[in-house]
């Protein structure tokens, strides 16, 4: 047994068992350990940004870390970004990152890189595996290091590839990491938010990550019915469980006009999971934080403690046992068949009407998914995954992830033209993995969102020069032929009716397929 | 004026008039700038690997460094890996990586993280514009930290959006860099040079950097005739000028036993722009440094030196005045016409045959180079653009930016398919800047480097599990259909004959094209 099997065993021992790879030289060994440990199932991406954002969007919905090969310091580099957004998802990813064997390093080889200041960015943990032998130990602290309490975290170990090919010592076994469990909220800050929601001036929850599945969004409806509170969901959440049957929840809104008159008259707020709304940008003139300046901050649950212990702790305070009200659901209601040309609207009214019961959707629909998010309310009940460090590129990744963790349900991505091509490669693992995803591309040939923010900085309306940098009709992309091209089926539409049908069709067989929807 | 003005006028103001972009609402104001500075190229990436390794191609190239426009950390993650290449390769860039305004980074939005920590790796300065005063000031540094001498740096100049858009005082005017020049080399390291190539010992005069420009090459050739040493190049080269009337330089080898062996019977080497030869990569029982031991090493120029004035200053220390002998140039005889099927050999000879005098090849063909390495020797004179850092998916963007540099030249792209994914976004770029680059793709549909180092570090035969990590043939990727949905014309063959045409067509006209050359 060489450092390479005792990391695939000790990946194994903690039950993680598929490893999104585009492994090098310096990979080789633990290649050829996958020969020998046929329960690691590895997962091959073109470009390592598709690497990382799968393994994000598998880890959202398995619940558990998978685990990334990466090839040195310029393969974690490709795979940053989507790691940026992993950390702001609050999932836990562990990286494996190869490096030259540790006596090489010196000699500076072409490949070698300072490894440790790109990934700390990223990662909570961040180690070397300095021998064979340490190898089940580090690994093992790397794991633990990917939850702390209710937070998940990217850890990452590198992993020189001397210790990949030495034999280990005898003795030496896999090492199993006890998870932390969540931690519990603690008991003053319950009462707390107990308390505010007792003395009458406006209170607002808001919820965020895990806090946004069902039982958690019931629980913040209970609140909200018997105290008048009112609860908002975070911008950006990595998980959402909607639908009809379930509590619609509005989100804080992006624009900082918006948010700051939304959350004007709140004297308090209570986060659970979630924390202090901030503009995602600064704009002149206008304010960071989005909740009033006088407003009282009570943290009900941070990101490492239980949310949805919180909910049920701040519930029993503030209804008798027994005279909970029942939260009022969503019910099953899905728009009229939309008709003529295919804008945010008429796209969002037909994915909603189309999409099955338990569809996984991937909303990197930019500045397209508003009117989506309102019909999918009251849409057949389905989780959506979000894009939450605002890294472009992560739609058709995070698809390709979440369709390996859950191979029996439809995964459906609203794919925004310009971020798309960030990460276009992994549509190629989606053929090759014969996933049931079905990517809408929603083509405006713009970066719409900079046409918007252009104006919103106060920097005027676009010129010639400024529009190249915002536009991207020059040539129009042809993702018919790119997806095809990646060995994806692929149809244009441009009608809402024409979108329709091909997802209706889409819908009915299984693999992978994709819709250019041209946008006005 | 504000600071993104500032900032445009500083870079004009030093020659830097190129800027390949991704910018993202951070970066707006200098969008807006755009406008009002009209000599300003902004040329747009549809991420930022292209948008870096297009800086790298453009720099080598035009001899004078390009601009970069960045979003955040995300964005400079996304380019991180060329900019590895190009840090490899001397390039002067300098990165304008837009931030959060300053005031707004305490909250911790969701794409803030650290850009010092992720750009140091690549970086020689790092830097920030805290003010909109402070741009010229800070610009004009990070300019002067792109040039050491003879060698190239990149740059970063983290850029806060208020320091974009802030009103820039009265007074305060664009500041101009003074390059260093050259440094001249150490007189007592020639004259250990010229030492040891008249003590009868044998003698390896290693070439790198800019000495492998004609003169420099003619003048290594005229060392060596005139006194017997052997003169190689470095493995991988920014920049070589090659072909007929030219003088062939071979190279160091990049499998290890074959370097080892070339190298043994040396007792001293002289490094001219050169660094001491090691492995790329370490493999079990094998050398890392490939020189012998007793080897003694004289640095005729470092880095940061003139390697041309150190040849000049060698010849004339080992030839007397006048006698210096004429170098043996390459004759120009070009393989006969390739016949079957299409292999690494016959596709060297068919693009050693077609292209024109002045073609910029940029070499990202991997496994499948050596041939035409050994054709182009004696093909029309052309420059050669190498993959320095070996983080692959550089050709495509070194391709654009050098066409950008040079519009009057052909540019050829030798990319291997494996390597090609990485960076296919930059075809769109080509075809929006209607550059005139043919990319030949050559599809072997596996990363056969890794097949070969599979076995080199002794991993034996790859299985089926190892197996899905190296091949990339199931689906295979329809290179055709990328092209074109990216906007490149593209056409497919199968046979030398088929390609040679396809060629002898695409050299004819301007403008884009990519040729699928499939082989076994």
């Amino acid at each position: 047994m060489n450092g390479a099997d005792l990391l695939c065993q000790t990946l194994l021992a903690n039950d993680v068992n598929l490893c999104f790879a585009n492994p090098g030289t310096s990979e080789m060994h633990f290649v050829a350990a996958l020969d020998r440990t046929a329960d690691m199932r590895c997962v091959l991406g073109l470009s390592e940004i598709v690497v990382t954002g799968a393994a994000d969007g598998f880890a959202r919905m398995a619940e558990k870390p998978a685990a990334t090969l990466l090839h040195l310091g310029p393969g974690l580099a490709n795979g940053l970004s989507n790691l940026h957004n992993a950390r702001r998802a609050s999932t836990p990813i562990l990286n494996v990152v190869g490096d030259h064997a540790t006596y090489h390093l010196p000699y500076d080889a072409p490949l070698a890189s300072d490894i440790e200041s790109l990934a700390r960015p990223v990662s909570r943990w961040v180690g070397r595996a300095e021998t064979a032998d340490s190898v089940a130990v580090r690994t093992a602290e790397a794991l633990a290091a990917t939850r702390d309490g209710a937070e998940g975290h990217v850890s990452t170990l590198i992993f020189p590839a001397d210790s990949a090919w030495s034999a280990v010592s005898g003795g030496v076994r896999p090492v199993r990491n006890k998870p932390a469990g969540a931690r519990p909220p603690a008991r003053e800050n319950i009462e707390a938010a107990c308390a505010a929601l007792g003395d009458g001036a406006p209170v607002l929850l808001i919820l965020g990550s895990d806090a946004m599945r069902s039982r958690a969004l019931e629980l913040g409806a209970i609140i909200a019915q018997a105290t008048g509170a009112t609860v908002l969901s975070e911008n950006a959440s990595r998980r959402i469980e909607r639908g009809a049957g379930r509590v619609p929840l509005p989100r804080v809104p992006y624009p900082v006009d918006a948010a700051v008159s939304m959350l004007a008259p709140f004297r308090t707020a209570i986060l659970v999971g979630a924390t202090d709304p901030v503009a995602f940008f600064a704009y002149p003139g206008k304010r960071s934080r989005m909740l009033p300046d006088d407003c009282r901050i009570i943290t009900a649950a941070t990101l490492a403690e239980d949310p949805l212990l919180a909910l049920e702790m701040i519930a029993d305070g503030v209804v008798p046992a027994g005279r909970r009200p029942a939260p009022t659901l969503a019910p099953f209601e899905l728009p009229p068949a939309p008709q003529g040309r295919i804008t945010a609207d008429t796209l969002g009214a037909a994915v909603a009407r189309e999409m099955p019961e338990g569809t996984i959707l991937v909303n990197e629909a930019i500045t397209g998914g508003e009117p989506f998010s309102r019909y999918s309310m009251r849409a057949r009940p389905h989780d959506v995954l979000g894009l939450t460090g605002g890294a472009i590129g992560c739609g058709i990744p995070l698809a390709t992830g979440a369709a390996l963790a859950c191979p029996d349900r439809k995964v459906v991505t609203l794919q925004a033209d310009g971020s798309g091509f960030y990460s276009l490669q992994g549509l190629w693992t989606q053929a090759r993995e014969r996933l049931d995803v079905v990517t809408v591309i929603l083509a405006n040939r713009r970066y719409a969102i900079l046409r918007y923010e252009l104006a919103n900085v106060g920097a005027g309306a676009p010129g010639v020069n400024a529009s190249r940098m915002l536009d991207i009709d020059d040539p129009a992309p042809d993702w018919v032929s790119l997806s095809k091209g990646m060995g994806v089926e692929a149809t244009r539409v441009e009608t809402a009716e024409a979108l329709s049908d091909a997802l209706a069709s889409a819908m009915k067989r299984r693999g992978p397929v994709l819709i250019e929807a041209i946008m006005d």
